[in-house]
């Protein structure tokens, strides 16, 4: 989702507690930096709503929410700097491309991607964060039972997607093309999400294993 | 698709040249038969517009349709009579649970599975053509580059589906939520899939091919 600037986040954000400037420096270290005992990221995390809700649902998992938009990254941090609620909680404002040197091999139990930028024209499929080359970063900081939970109501995107884990060693584990149909209350609607489950749109929802 | 009894079609089923009485006297035949080089089978033909359009489309390719109800098997055999153009069909009026009697080990080419019965209730899941006891005969059937093809109206028997097939040695290999979006005029629609086309639902489709 694109925003524009919003002043007063991007002043905000080099300030508050929950910004890692330096992620490198916590390699192989967040569980212990988060006292948590499973490790969940989410790539893409606009407002930041889901990592904060479901931080605080489950306060025994950390939440890492990854955000390169400085004016979101700023929103997310403002209400994760506010929560009263229990979550274990840091942000990181860059780009994803870097995972690799942020996170150790096998650190990570959950990739969260939530209703990401469909980059609907085929010359920018490399960008979408469900293509092979992110994938691979994926399978390489997951432990050998993590997980990668994806919500999106881009059908196009979600089409791209299912086939690309389908070719590069993951397995599909749980499938939804509708996954606001039944009540989840285990998993918190983002805030895109409740605009589409407002106008009675699909929410197409995908969970798969390392093979 | 349920349907009430239609007494013409019943009593004119059995008069048909297309209507195959004894199918397992063609196992391993059916090519010879219906003099093609590619076999095509769909399980649940309905009133078989699917398999006598695209069998006019692809004259290459024999169509064996399968429906265990009278009435539409005898509806279906009737347009096949009547067909003026170059289709290679027949028709079994049989239930699909004996369909490792009718043909050889890899003697099929590509398996159809059109709007099936969703069998919604778990306890008749085992009903479903796409359950694993199915699977496990078409995987029989199939050559070893066999595929299958499916499309549903039906949320739950898609999701229901794309797992079992995940589970049980098939690869996924297209897939869409909302297939008819797009032109595909190389593939016929069902009567049913016009329905709803028509209130613009969604048609779901996926191919997988044998592991």
């Amino acid at each position: 989702m694109r925003m524009r600037k919003v002043k007063w986040a991007v002043d905000y954000l080099t300030q508050s507690p929950h910004l890692v400037l330096e992620p490198q420096t916590l390699k192989g270290k967040w569980k212990d930096y988060l006292k948590v005992d499973s490790l969940h990221v989410e790539i893409g995390c606009g407002k930041g709503n889901y990592s904060l809700e479901m931080s605080n649902m489950y306060p025994d998992q950390g939440y890492v929410a990854i955000e390169k938009n400085e004016s979101a990254a700023g929103m997310a941090v403002k209400k994760f700097d506010e929560n009263e609620g229990n979550g274990h909680l840091a942000l990181i404002q860059k780009d994803a491309s870097d995972i690799l040197s942020w996170f150790e091999i096998g650190e990570v139990d959950v990739i969260h991607l939530n209703f990401s930028d469909p980059w609907p024209k085929k010359r920018y499929a490399k960008r979408r964060l469900s293509s092979k080359s992110f994938l691979d970063q994926y399978k390489t900081i997951l432990n050998k039972s993590g997980q990668i939970q994806m919500k999106t109501d881009n059908a196009s995107l979600f089409e791209y997607s299912v086939l690309e884990f389908e070719n590069n060693g993951f397995k599909m584990i749980e499938f939804s093309v509708d996954y606001r149909r039944e009540t989840h209350n285990e998993d918190v609607l983002t805030e895109y999400e409740e605009k589409f489950v407002k106008k009675n749109q699909p929410i197409y929802r995908c969970v798969w294993e390392k093979i």
